[in-house]
C-alpha cells in the first residue's frame, strides 16, 4: 500500500514478474478490494501464484517509526513483514515510509546474533561500474563498532551477488590514517585486524565514483546525505542538459538527436531509484523500493528479492558473522 | 608555492588578474628566483603592482599540519599569513595543503572573537543558481554549537555577496523536526531562537541542488564528503557520456555536436575546483584555490578575494557575530 503511487504502481510491477518469472509466488498485502480492481486489469494472470493477504490499516509516508510500531497491528506493512516471520514468505518487498519499514522488520523479524543495528545498502554507479554503499540512514549516530558491523554485513552481500573478495572501504574525508572523526579512526582499526575482509582503507566521496571500492562503509546520515545529493545533482544535470539544449535552433538539433542516449544515461544514475535498497543483518530478507519509484524500479526491488533468496543471504550472513562477530 | 601545479599555474594566473584588475597589488610569496623566471615569461608586467617575497620553506601537499605549524617558520604559506596580520596584504590566495593552511591561518591571524573555529565555505551550483555550502573539511567533530556559528558566517557572508536575507538551512536526513542526530537537532533549536536569521530548517542532499537554501550547513565531515563525491559523480557523468557518444556512426556525430554544451555544463559542476574556498571566521582573508586547479580557475580564487576585500567581509562578520553570538 505503501509509496507515492501505492498499489497502483505496486500491482502492475507484480503482474510483470510474475509473468517474467515462472517460479516466483507473490502475495499482496493490503486492501484486498482495492488489489482485486487492480489484477482484474491485467491480462492473463496467474491466479494460482497470486495471492492477496488482506490487511486493513496503512501506514502513512510521513508516519513516525514509533506510531508505526505501537498504533497500527494490521497494517500492510507489519501484515507483510510477519509472513515472512513465520516462513509463509520468504522476503517482503515495500515502497512505503522507509523509518517505519526498519523499525517495524527490527520489532518483527529481529536482528541476527552479533548485530545491533540493521543496514541499508544500495548499489550505486561508478566509472567501472557498481559499489555497495551502506549505511543509507538507518542510523543517524554510528559508533565504530556499528561501522564495523556494516563492513562485514556488505562484504557478505557483495560476494553473495557475485562479486569476489570484495574490497572494502571506509568512507572518508582523506585517505591518510590521520584523517577521519574517532569512529572512523577506530573503525579502520577494528578492520585492519579482522581475517576474512578484504579491507582496503579509506576512500573518499570522489574515489567512490571512481569504483575506488566495491563496499563503502559510512554512517546512516552520510550515507543518506551522499545518495540524495547525488540523486539531486543527477537531476540537476538533467534539468541543465535540457535547457543547453532548447538555446538556439543547432541546439535543439542536437538535444533531439543525443536524448535517447541522455536517458539511457539518467536511468543508471539514480541509484536507490532504479535499484531498490536491502536492509541487511535481519532474520530475513526485507527490500526497500524507492517511494517515488515506477513500476520499472519496483521490478528490479523484486528482481533483489529474489538474488537474496537464491543465495539465502540471512543464512549466509549468519555463518559469516559467527566467525568475524562473534 | 602549493597546488599540483604550483607556481607554474600560480604564477600566469596572477599576471592575467594583474592585467584585469587595474587596482590590484598582487604579492608573490615564494622561492624568488624561480618566481622572478616565470614572471620573465610574461609580456607587459606591471611590476610597479607586482611584487615578489622570498620564503625559502614549501610545505608539501601531504603534511601533516602540525608538521606545518612547528617545522618550517619560513614557508610560503606562513610568510603570506604573517602578510595580512601585518596589514602588508589584505587577503591571501593559496592552492597548498588545505589542513596546513587552516592550521596556519588559524595559529597567524587567530579567530574573530565569539568563533571557536574557522570553516571552509564554497558555492556550490544548483538548479537557481548557486547555494554556500560550510563546513567542507576543515571541523570533522562539530558540536550544535559550532553548527550554529558556522550558520552565522554562512548568513553573512552570502548577503555581502549580494543576497538578500539568504534562507539558511541545516542539512539533514529528513526534513521532519524528528530527523537527524543530536546535534544538528539542537543547531536546529539554537536557530530558531535566533533573531536576525533566515533559518528556513533543514534541507536534504537533493534540495541542496534544487536551491531550496542560499546557504546549506553542516559538518565538515559530511560537507567533505558531499562536495567530493559530487565532483566524482560529475566527472563520471562526463566520462559515461563520452563512452556513450563513442558507440557507433551516429552517436559519434551527436558527440561531436553535444561537445561543446556538454563542456560549459561541465565546468560549471566542478564547484570547488572552479570558485575557490574561502575561509570564514578568521581576522583576515583566506582563500583556498583547489590543489588541481588550473590557472583559471586560480584567477577565480583572486576575484573572490577581491570581493571579500570590497565588502570588507571579515570586519562585517565581527560587527554581525557581536550582536547575534556575544
Amino acid at each position: 500500500m505503501g509509496g507515492d503511487f501505492g498499489p497502483h504502481c505496486i500491482v502492475p510491477a507484480s503482474l510483470a514478474c510474475l509473468a517474467s518469472f515462472p517460479s516466483l509466488h507473490l502475495t499482496l498485502v493490503g486492501q484486498a478490494p482495492l488489489l482485486e480492481e487492480l489484477i482484474a486489469r491485467g491480462r492473463d494472470v496467474d491466479r494460482v501464484r497470486l495471492r492477496i493477504q488482506h490487511a486493513g490499516e496503512v501506514i502513512g509516508m510521513d508516519e513516525r517509526p514509533a506510531q508505526a510500531l505501537r498504533g497500527k497491528p494490521d497494517s500492510s506493512m507489519r501484515v507483510a513483514l510477519e509472513l515472512v516471520r513465520n516462513g509463509q514468505a520468504r522476503a517482503c518487498v515495500s515502497a512505503g515510509n522507509t523509518g517505519a519499514l526498519m523499525a517495524l522488520s527490527r520489532y518483527v523479524l529481529k536482528t541476527l546474533p552479533g548485530i545491533d543495528r540493521p543496514a541499508m545498502v544500495t548499489a550505486v554507479p561508478t566509472e567501472k561500474g557498481h559499489c555497495h554503499l551502506l549505511d543509507l540512514g538507518a542510523n543517524v549516530d554510528c559508533s565504530a563498532e556499528h561501522l564495523y558491523q556494516f563492513a562485514v554485513m556488505g562484504a557478505v552481500a557483495a560476494e553473495a551477488l557475485g562479486i569476489d573478495r570484495p574490497r572494502v572501504a571506509l568512507l572518508n574525508v582523506g585517505t591518510e590514517d590521520v584523517k577521519g572523526n574517532q569512529q572512523v579512526k577506530l573503525a579502520a582499526s577494528l578492520l585492519q585486524q579482522a581475517s576474512g575482509i578484504n579491507y582496503i582503507g579509506y576512500v573518499e566521496g570522489d574515489g567512490l565514483f571512481r569504483g575506488a571500492a566495491d563496499v563503502v562503509v559510512c554512517d546512516g546520515f552520510v550515507g543518506n546525505i551522499l545518495l540524495k545529493s547525488s540523486e539531486g545533482l543527477a537531476a540537476m544535470i538533467s534539468a541543465r542538459m535540457g535547457e543547453l539544449f532548447r538555446q538556439g535552433v543547432v541546439a535543439r538539433m542536437v538535444g533531439a538527436l543525443a536524448l535517447p542516449f541522455l536517458r539511457r544515461l539518467q536511468a543508471d544514475l539514480a541509484p536507490a531509484r532504479y535499484n531498490g535498497a536491502s536492509f541487511l543483518g535481519l532474520q530475513g530478507i526485507v527490500i526497500k523500493s524507492h517511494g517515488s519509484a515506477g513500476a520499472e524500479s519496483f521490478q528490479s526491488a523484486i528482481r533483489r528479492a529474489l538474488k537474496e533468496i537464491e543465495e539465502d543471504l540471512p543464512e549466509r550472513l549468519h555463518g559469516r558473522l559467527e566467525h568475524l562477530l562473534l
